[in-house]
């Protein structure tokens, strides 16, 4: 036999010419499967063989089986009929980045492993950092700095970590059970899974209740409320989340005033615009994050919304030491003189893990292809897009904007008494609430409209009432697919007031 | 001007085709660069510019820019004259499963946001479960399950979290100070990290000493012998992590018997095969993981040695619950009825992270293109290869194997005795040992093998002993760079000895 070649270079152009093949009819033809995939649970494993294959298969074989068993699986997130939670932001220039960084497939863990990768890094964050105005403290310009991780979740723990160590070393380690984080109902469960992994006390996780009338923001008297509460019953507070840009309904809390408040009692504040942060670029979103010069830290996803596909988190930190006390390491055989100049980043030292993609490459390949002047356009189109979208809805009686649109989120309901009339049997008889109705007869609605394959939206539940929402950032995403999203909104809407009729 | 259109089939086709075109170029000439990066730290600063890009530049160009100023700071980890740390194994099929991967760019965090990732995921899993005969108890065919993350260093985070939890659930929160982990001195420095990022107090940290004599191995005794002094002292044993191949010099815990001593206290083991799993498909080298049934959790990488490109951690663990008590999360916005039914895996709560890659794409790809017989046979070949280097090694009288090899890492130095002369004077004179002399120049050794560019090993220390290792895996090399290698390595001592004669 002879011996495979896996990277032979002539084998590895005729298959990589294939899948370039591939994945552009993909595009193509993108808009004609079922956004949301229908299969049912356990579909795949009944298709593939319970053992993996002793002899190899022809590449032919292996696209056809996952055009045939696998797409039917798939969640078309680059479709230009995808709404759904937030975009996962798709480009030629991501993909180019990823497929480098693939080829390459170098583990920067340390400067010498492969220095273009961590200086490369370096540049680009601070390329960023300089176009969304972050204050020079957080780049490497500056005295901070910034790092690429996969999510935002990472980039909330390595924060929590490094907030909890700095207020440990003042306290003394065994006071571990006294530090609080604090965030709102509205905050990413990242921090509290984050909270949670750290060996925050679960009694000193502090959720502040938000409302509608303040549109579900987080707001400096209750924060400072809850903090004055937990000094004097002893406990530290040690880290609050600021969201720009929340999960459910994109809300903004209000970053300058809850770091006043954070300032008084030296809480690390990090503020997560997974979101929301991208679109900073553009000088009239900016000043969303004024304040952010109080911050600690400040993250926002590039896979989100800066076209850098999966995965992609940039953090940024005032203090890079701090992060570097909590999640240094030292292995000898790692050891090398650049490290020891201590003239260079060590990216290792600033994540949970070692090893480390070249996650750089895309972000250049998205400044470089696109250029910032149209970047700005491009998100701000998704704005545009939404605003049409909203007027839609709006011109629609039996339809409310659930709250005030931010960017390119759409929150909206079919209200109470468009649909009064089904459940008013019902709530008549005093089983049953007139809210609760709406919320069963939305939820259904979404149901539909999903189990249609045309479009895929998401919901929240946000001060008990039940809302979709319509995410609009998806690449392929034009006006005409916003338009046709809303018709079948409509159509499915008809039909199930009909049918509860 | 005209809106971008970032995701535009037919751009995406050209410009993928260029790059596929530049990576098998890159490839095809990757013997000709200098293997270890000869640039100076802030390389890449000076040559780029210090503001992103307004404007959209050609690919052309920015190829060029990656070509002049990029690859000049790279290490090319897929050289064939790779042999550092461990190799970072690339192919064909892992690239393509990368390229898929990215081309969907989905976020598949729950069954629902994209079936097949979590199926494929499922399936993948328990075929290269089965092929390592894993336990049944390990699969999910069993009771057991896998999944795919980033890096080891995510493996142990997550199964130290759910041993934490599982034992303070037993003896009550407050008692985390109590935690003792157990590590040897040759344990990756991941545990040590995660320890730390999850509340395990530092003193609670046990690091056992290894010895030459035994290869560098955590002895079952010396680890009975910590926790019963830790017992006395009223501290509660947790977590122990077995090493099948270390980091420095591929050491081979013994699983089995350590698992006797773990029992014993209901310790998690943790079996972190990050290097050696994969080839423990080979059934000569099947019997090293014997004793894993008594392992609570088993993780290796398959970006180290089967050829799915970086990252790719495969985790399993006999008992998913105890991931899942520790990492669920709830959120609205992501309730469905496919998570609410329990009969579908949502992947989210078996790691740290919310969102996550399709990596199952590139298993799958590796499994069908190349088949595990041929698998085999290309691991074997490397351990072939490495057993001639220990051959070529051997004949040299000046140097020795410092630690037997296990698979294709070999671990030699200069002998002591054959720089005694250059050392002689300073030994005399009572300055220093010739252990020390030794270590001098096998390091002065190494910085000559490596700053020729034509090679790049790395080192370890081991017992205060300074070796240099020749990893052989990268998926190019072939046994004529394997002798190279070795050429150079006998010229560059030429060259130092002579000088300091």
């Amino acid at each position: 036999m002879n011996m495979m070649k896996p990277l032979d270079p002539t084998e590895f152009r005729r298959q990589g010419h294939m899948m370039i093949d591939f994945l552009a009819d993909y595009y193509e033809n993108i808009a004609k499967y079922p956004v949301l995939s229908q299969v049912e649970p356990g579909y795949l494993r009944k298709l593939m063989p319970s053992f993996a294959p002793l002899n190899p298969e022809p590449i032919e074989t292996i696209l056809q089986d996952l055009q045939q068993h696998i797409l039917p699986g798939i969640t078309h997130w680059q479709s230009p009929n995808y709404f759904a939670y937030f975009p996962s932001s798709g480009s030629t220039a991501g993909f180019l980045g990823e497929m480098l960084s693939t080829g390459f497939n170098l583990v920067g863990f340390n400067w010498v492993s492969s220095p273009a990768a961590t200086e490369l890094e370096g540049v680009v964050m601070d390329w960023l950092g300089q176009v969304l105005k972050l204050p020079k403290d957080f780049l490497f310009s500056g005295c901070g700095g910034g790092v690429l991780l996969g999510t935002t979740c990472e980039a909330i723990l390595v924060t929590l970590v490094a907030a909890r160590d700095q207020m440990l070393s003042k306290i003394g380690r065994e006071n571990i059970g006294k530090l609080v984080v604090y965030v709102s109902d509205q905050t990413h469960c990242a921090v509290q899974k984050a909270a949670h992994v750290i060996g925050i006390h679960p009694t000193c996780f502090r959720v502040i209740k938000t409302l509608k009338s303040t549109s579900f923001t987080l707001l400096p008297e209750s924060l400072l409320s809850a903090v004055r509460t937990d000094v004097r019953k002893g406990l530290v507070p040690c880290y609050v989340c600021v969201t720009v840009g929340t999960t459910s309904t994109t809300a903004i809390d209000p970053l300058g005033p809850l770091c006043k408040v954070a300032k008084e009692y030296a809480i690390w504040v990090h503020v997560d615009a997974a979101y929301a942060g991208s679109v900073c670029i553009c000088p009239e979103f900016r000043h969303l994050i004024d304040g952010v010069e109080g911050a600690n830290s400040f993250s926002l996803n590039a896979h989100k919304w800066f076209l850098t596909n999966l995965d992609c988190c940039c953090l940024w930190v005032k203090d890079p030491t701090s992060l570097i006390k909590s999640l240094s390491t030292h292995s000898v055989y790692l050891e090398n003189s650049a490290s020891d100049s201590k003239q260079v980043v060590d990216y290792k030292d600033w994540q949970i893990t070692l090893s480390r993609r070249f996650r750089a490459l895309k972000v250049w390949l998205v400044f470089r292809s696109y250029g910032v002047a149209n970047l700005r356009s491009f998100l701000r189109s998704h704005v545009e897009m939404a605003k049409a979208f909203e007027e839609l809805v709006k011109q629609d009686k039996r339809f409310e904007i659930f709250v005030p649109r931010n960017f390119a989120l759409v929150c909206f309901r079919l209200i109470p008494s468009a649909v009064a009339k089904i459940g008013n049997g019902r709530v008549q008889n005093g089983h049953i609430k007139a809210e609760d109705v709406a919320n069963e007869i939305n939820r259904k609605l979404l149901d539909s409209i999903n189990g249609s394959g045309t479009v895929y939206m998401t919901h929240a539940i946000v001060g008990g009432v039940y809302v979709i929402r319509c995410a609009i950032g998806a690449s392929l995403t034009e006006k005409k697919h916003v338009i046709k999203a809303w018709k079948v909104v409509q159509e499915r809407t008809d039909a199930i007031l009909k049918q509860l009729d």
